[in-house]
């Protein structure tokens, strides 16, 4: 039998709070999805004025992240055409769910992925920083 | 050109919490959507113990509330084989998005549908009866 | 080689017309979809008011109807489970899009289906009134 | 409660008339869909001779830029493979429907979006350029 640690609903809006903090900060309202350890989703937001397809993309960010244990910029990365690790297309996979755009971000504790968080309305880069925002928010709540 | 009505995140906040609280009242953990007019996702939360098949029956649930302007359970009352409305089948629609099981409801104020709410992990009367519930504690707080 | 008659364009406006009319004289704004004889979209409406969940099914309709030559209501009374003809669960096809929902009709000139209209956002009684005025604006405007 | 615009059914024809006649002008029969600022459709028509996979083309994109608030060839120019922008694979999202072909346009009335219009049939300068004709014909409506 296995035992598998995994965010809790407190701890994902703790995620989101520290995600939306930022988001507020750099003035780009966003999208907030975060999953547990299985890529299931545990809490989601749409800050007023966050974009639409938005909704499907941070909830594809944070499954991807959770579920590969990677973040999307780094699937991204790897995913050039002809690059050595022959990566590319994986992003069609699951009817594109997979995401390889920057903004998903795998939750580590002790080295186990417990969960994942994923942004989207911003460039990636913003939502990067913003799915950063809420990991680290987490990391210091538990430290 | 159209002016339309819509909830906000801090509206759904509170749909949320009257629907949560219902639910921690019954001992029921749920998996609760709070949708827009126009059935997008605004807000979702799975409350510790709420079911991995509920992310999505909540989330269908309120879409179709939201969308079709129409509780679940009243879709559910026309869909049976050989009703006299002949609804029955429209529960595959949209991929079976299209969700006609209780715990689905419009959101109306004033007359106008501004939003939705799905439950999901109990009965289809548990589910109900916390939508309600969320229902009720947003209308309260704009009355 | 095969010389196919279809619904034009303009075709397409007037039977579009006539349902528009009915759903004004109900008081039931209404999506409204037309397609060709292969059940491919010609044109489509969604009047002030109509819903969002109809956007597909009125689609859906007027495929399913075009398609299959058979208004969706004559479906939907050979789809009772247990019924003679066998043809219950049909309605699960195609991810749901075969709608056995009334409210589509196949249109026929000299006995060839050149067409098909789909209605939603009324009960199946008002969605197929709907319809049917649109098929026979269009019958009276080639007659 | 949030209060927001979008275009009404008659907007939507003015802008279908406006892309129409472009394409009536350069000899290319499209495809043409309009939504509201959700993305949800509002009208649709296929031209005699616009092409099929263009019926679904013309409602991705239209569905893209109102949704996504962006021109659909502004997506295209960040998602060649390497580009700084990071946004390569986004495309593949919701199944595909994220379409970052060009020819879909955001329309924006005083800086808000309150719609899209997606064309495809033509190439993509072509689609775009029909669309941005339907887009500048409403907003001469309405000024």
């Amino acid at each position: 039998m296995l035992t598998v640690q995994r965010l809790d609903q407190s701890d994902a809006q703790v995620v989101l709070a520290g995600a939306r903090a930022k988001a507020q900060e750099i003035g780009v309202p966003m999208c907030i999805a975060v999953t547990d350890e299985s890529g299931n989703l545990l809490a989601f937001e749409r800050m007023d004025g966050g974009k639409i397809h938005s909704i499907t993309l941070a909830q594809d960010k944070a499954f991807t992240a959770a579920s590969a244990r990677k973040a999307t910029h780094e699937y991204h990365a790897g995913c050039v055409p002809g690059a050595d690790n022959m990566l590319f297309g994986i992003h069609t996979a699951m009817a594109g769910r997979l995401c390889i755009v920057g903004g998903g971000l795998p939750i580590f504790v002790d080295g186990v992925c417990v969960g994942g968080v994923g942004l989207s309305s911003g460039t990636p880069s913003q939502d990067l920083e913003c799915a950063t925002a809420g990991v680290e928010h987490f990391l210091a709540s538990i430290s």
